[in-house]
């Protein structure tokens, strides 16, 4: 059993497109939410200082599969799941569902860098807290 | 040869986030919007008209591999290409470089659908347009 | 003694930008959203019918003063007060906070509009619910 | 005879909304933009350096006032003109267009301001670059 982190989305009128339904770019910015939520659930940020250094996740890939339209004022179900916990990586998997209704899945690939300003971005192992705090599913 | 498009899109500043680099959710937007200077190249439009039935083209599946970040005011150029013409749907393949920096590879999946308002989205075969002025990369 | 909603909105990594702040725009959504939250407190949404006419809320004018910055994850104090209650529109004003400090002061001027698929927009009085619960600041 | 610019924006299928018009909080970014593009066409940059110092330009305040829907697709005509040119700000008129036809118009106060990184940003008299080539509207 892995980690599992779940939240609710409400969607909002700028979210939506001419289409009448919920822009499908929207999509990645609800994920990244849902894990900002998830790491402050863990009593920690996206942006945190480890050992006096700072890191941040930068995202090396993103995706989405598209099930079923979401509409203005609907409550999504938001659920993310920790695929992967790579050495200096994260891959997040998020299901969007409207009551028994999947909306959408998406996937993120997330990498560990140190963030030093005026310096190239470089991957390192994950914090600590990271480490121990975050499960793999199996 | 299969149908290549080349446009150029420059960063603006609120593409940009607080880490100093364009935000990963605005490469689909980028996108969305070469895909449809796309069509108006072909003399189309997104939202068509064709044999007096409505056509839509709502999103199967977008993902994007983030190589390098971009920056505000960069101009980048976007080569888009269709990579699978399929009966009823079309998938895009997306480059972004800056010079010979590669900064992003993307692909959407997009469905021709009739969109009747108040009626479910109905999958429909290419209009002829696409069909005859659109070749899939070989 | 108007009516004056109160809420919670927490700033989106995607609400910042380069300059390490909340961007000047989003204000302006998060104002819509709360807007749209204290409709649901009435038991209304800003998409509804009224007498089997459907009713929208275009914007006449919208305009905000920026005081001091606000950060990613900022959990701010929003206030809406209905400032003014025309027979065809209604007056919104914001206040933003982050603890004892002002961020940002906002007003929305919104049209209640007859909004028929295929008709112009036509400015009609507001719904009897509207009427009855909203009471403008004395 | 003050300081005019002129350039035009095609709207995106992002930036409609639901009413299947441009969502108001979108006309902001787009007189952001008519901004940095009129300071590029200054030889200058919205993010530059006067004298080894670096010079942000934080909003004081934002306005718009809405005449008429923009669509999908409309090439909007967008003149900026710069009304006050204060010792350490300036203040720009925008008037967006789709051929006779005001869709809006709003205005940006802009305060000219040192902005280190870790410090409190400090407003300052404006660069000489801009003292010179901006002149304000008699």
């Amino acid at each position: 059993m892995g980690t599992v982190f779940r939240t609710k989305r409400r969607v909002e009128f700028s979210d939506t497109d001419m289409a009448g339904i919920v822009h499908f770019t929207r999509f990645f910015a609800y994920m990244e939410s849902a894990e900002h939520e998830f790491l402050r659930s863990l009593g920690t940020s996206v942006i945190a200082e480890h050992n006096g250094k700072k890191i941040g996740w930068p995202r090396v890939s993103a995706s989405c599969d598209y099930k079923a339209p979401a509409y203005f004022e609907d409550e999504l179900d938001v659920r993310l799941e920790v695929i992967r916990k790579g050495n200096r990586s994260l891959t997040f998997a998020y299901l969007f569902a409207r009551g028994d209704t999947t909306i959408a899945e998406g996937q993120i690939v997330t990498a560990c860098c140190l963030v030093e300003p005026g310096e190239k971005m470089r991957a390192v192992e994950l914090p600590k807290l990271f480490a121990e705090k975050i499960e793999e599913t199996g």
